[in-house]
């Protein structure tokens, strides 16, 4: 019986108008996937879906059911990869850009997984929730507001959690950071940074030849056309790929849950960076030499929180320069540096305003989850250092035990609407712009929904 | 003969509408200041003040003629100071506040050096110049952006210049940097970081008592009554200290010579640092311990460059933290990160988007100036690495050569007024704010003036 059907029953009459619909779901629902093993989906699977493939397969009582991609190469690959796992062959659909939908439709199953480019993430949740299909998907900025309020009404009309599959959140270092500001180490927090920076001119304009033809809807991948965040990067003016830098500072301040975003200011430099490779890289006659680049190369964008704190972001990946995450949280007690892996805790570190090694604090607060995990095993075989294997497993857990996901979709809708939320701002000259409140007002009682446990 | 007197002698007729008046003013003055020495006064000798003194007592052909501070113990220090140095004593001013005026009025001065706090550096500036006497003076934010133009216009209708001592415009890698920039070696610049994160804590709430009494401009300095800057910290809220981040990255943008700050937005988080210190370290009945700090603990700041840079700022005093200046400079070809003292130029450094060691670039683009002052001799004496030294060598040479100063009442007006302008921004909830041209246009044409040459 598919959730929706089983929703659609009348067993969860009420669920609307509930205040944890997917709370009151989980009661209703348990009983519903206790099948020997949850039936995943997958969703695009180029080469981002198949990392998360190739991490799904180890999860265990988790069987992959089918794949659609519009590539008929990326799903022959997918199949073959569920293939040597030992699993049956999962059928696939790909024959235009609405196979997805025919998928949810025909197929029976619990949750779908969706590495589609960005501005698909959001529409294919959407549909697979509708469905009655929990969607897990990847990150990256919305296109619009509206987008966001579309995820969260599905999710209150539907009661069918929305996972994002936010890997940062889940590296041990972000993790392990948590857990000392839940303990108090940095004191009341005031100001965090974080970032994106990665130098990704190359795959910018030209991008790898894998994913589907960027100026095109329909067609098949081409090379030498750049992949589908060039068009992004030709069209818009913001910041878009916000999630990996804000995940784990709204989780460090409990965004949505005692706190929220209140207002943010966005300002772009101008566009060289893409240009200037294009240039020095391309012959004089190459299509995509002389593209009008929109996107600043530098854009940074200032969040101002509820409770009084400001996040400063930063994106970053049309210039040369090392690899960054720019993480920083300041409170009134301490301070942490992810560049320099340094740490600095008033009344505990050894000397007065230095910097000592985080790894001082590995022994005693290593996350429960990571301390688990590391010793599970597991941990030698996942990729992304283990992140992906464990959200992934978070996001099968939850459907098991057919609860709301620990990443939702109040965290997704607040978190990707920083992209079309800077596009705005930059685009009046840095005026301030208000976030919309994603919870209508739960954000006032809500609870923490992430790193509780060591399980998920 | 008072250059004051000079100027009105009709000799510099005109100089008012002039363009660039003291390069006219240069012209004809100066045979006037070819006495054996030049002679400097000092107005405020407290700890800063000094400091100053001290390097300016190692400049040939200076003499300190006459000293102002309205605390005897101060006046007192600095007298012995110079005779000490083996200069004569020179006559000492203080009994009011309004002595600074009686000295530039008595006292036949070539340069006045002002180390007196924050809101009395650009008036006493003002009537230095209005009294003909070229005037340098310390460091801090404007107290209006009236007090600016106030500044540009005293210069313009007399002529005299004047002298931000900007210290960290002097520094080494500062100016290396600048070298590498005007080399190329950056590309076209992007981006630039700057601020000042340095604890301040029981200063700001205690002081050292040596600075007049905060709470009041008449009276004699009492101990644990904090220092200068609590006022301001008590009733202001904006980027209270802007010139140390702000000034190397002017200079590295070219702003106010065919470039200008456009526009900013700025972000305070609340005040926890001193109210948090005050609880923990003050007894229950210290008059100091519940003071309502308005200042936020974080102020970050963005300027948007006419040229389409950006520059982020933060001022950062008032909670726990290890010691930095912030700098980044990022452009098409490169990046420079100071905390980590660390480089990555694209096509040189060794391997791709990789830091190297800062140091690695020494040899070949150590700048002139630093390359000479290291051969010396002078370097291993002088106070603040060096800085002192050079900007009160640079100030003592301008006014001997009658020219311009190498950081200017334009440099001076655009950096200082960052304060104000970002309190402005604060108090409308992070609104963008222009900055004034306080050039009036001259901005379009002026050539740069800092770091030209080995000497100065």
């Amino acid at each position: 019986m598919k959730r929706r059907d089983f929703l659609s029953s009348g067993m969860v009459a009420g669920i609307a108008a509930g205040a944890v619909p997917s709370a009151f779901a989980m009661e209703n629902s348990k009983s519903e996937i206790s099948r020997e093993k949850l039936r995943l989906g997958f969703i695009g699977v180029g080469g981002r879906g198949r990392g998360l493939l190739r991490n799904a397969l180890r999860l265990s009582g988790v069987q992959i059911y089918s794949i659609c991609d519009i590539a008929e190469e990326n799903l022959q690959n997918a199949q073959n990869l569920v293939k040597e796992a030992g699993q049956p062959v999962p059928k696939g659909y790909g024959k235009d850009k609405d196979s997805y939908k025919e998928m949810l439709e025909k197929e029976d199953l619990d949750g779908v997984v969706i590495g589609a480019p960005w501005k698909w993430q959001v529409p294919m949740a959407i549909a697979a929730m509708k469905a009655g299909v929990y969607a897990a998907h990847e990150v990256g900025p919305a296109s619009s507001v509206d987008e966001c309020w579309e995820l969260v009404k599905t999710y209150e009309e539907t009661g069918i959690p929305g996972m994002m599959l936010e890997n940062y959140c889940y590296h041990k270092e972000n993790m392990m950071v948590l857990n000392m500001i839940r303990q108090g180490l940095f004191g009341e927090l005031i100001h965090c940074k974080c970032g994106y920076g990665h130098e990704l001119r190359e795959r910018l304009v030209l991008g790898k030849g894998t994913g589907p033809n960027p100026m095109s809807d329909s067609t098949k991948p081409v090379k030498g056309e750049g992949d589908y965040r060039s068009v992004h990067n030709q069209f818009r003016n913001g910041d878009l790929y916000p999630t990996h830098g804000v995940g784990p500072i709204a989780q460090f301040l409990d965004i949505q849950r005692g706190n929220r975003f209140l207002y943010l200011t966005s300002t772009a430099t101008k566009a060289r960076g893409l240009s200037k490779w294009s240039e020095e890289n391309l012959p004089a006659d190459h299509p995509r030499r002389n593209i009008r680049w929109r996107q600043g190369d530098i854009v940074t964008t200032t969040i101002s929180c509820y409770n009084g704190e400001s996040i400063i972001m930063t994106f970053d990946t049309r210039l040369p320069r090392p690899r960054t995450d720019m993480y920083l949280v300041q409170g009134t007690n301490g301070i942490w540096e992810n560049d320099q892996k340094s740490v600095y805790i008033e009344g505990r570190s050894p000397k007065k305003n230095k910097w000592e090694p985080l790894k001082n604090y590995v022994q005693e607060f290593e996350h429960p989850l990571w301390r688990n995990y590391l010793s599970s095993g597991e941990s030698s075989k996942s990729g992304h250092g283990g992140t992906d294997y464990l959200e992934l497993r978070a996001f099968a857990e939850s459907i098991r035990q057919g609860t709301n996901t620990p990443i939702d979709v109040y965290d997704t809708a607040a978190w990707r609407s920083i992209g079309p939320l800077s596009e705005a701002s930059i685009a009046m000259g840095s005026h301030p712009v208000e976030f919309p409140d994603f919870t209508n007002g739960k954000w006032m009682t809500n609870k923490r929904i992430f790193g509780l446990t060591e399980k998920y």
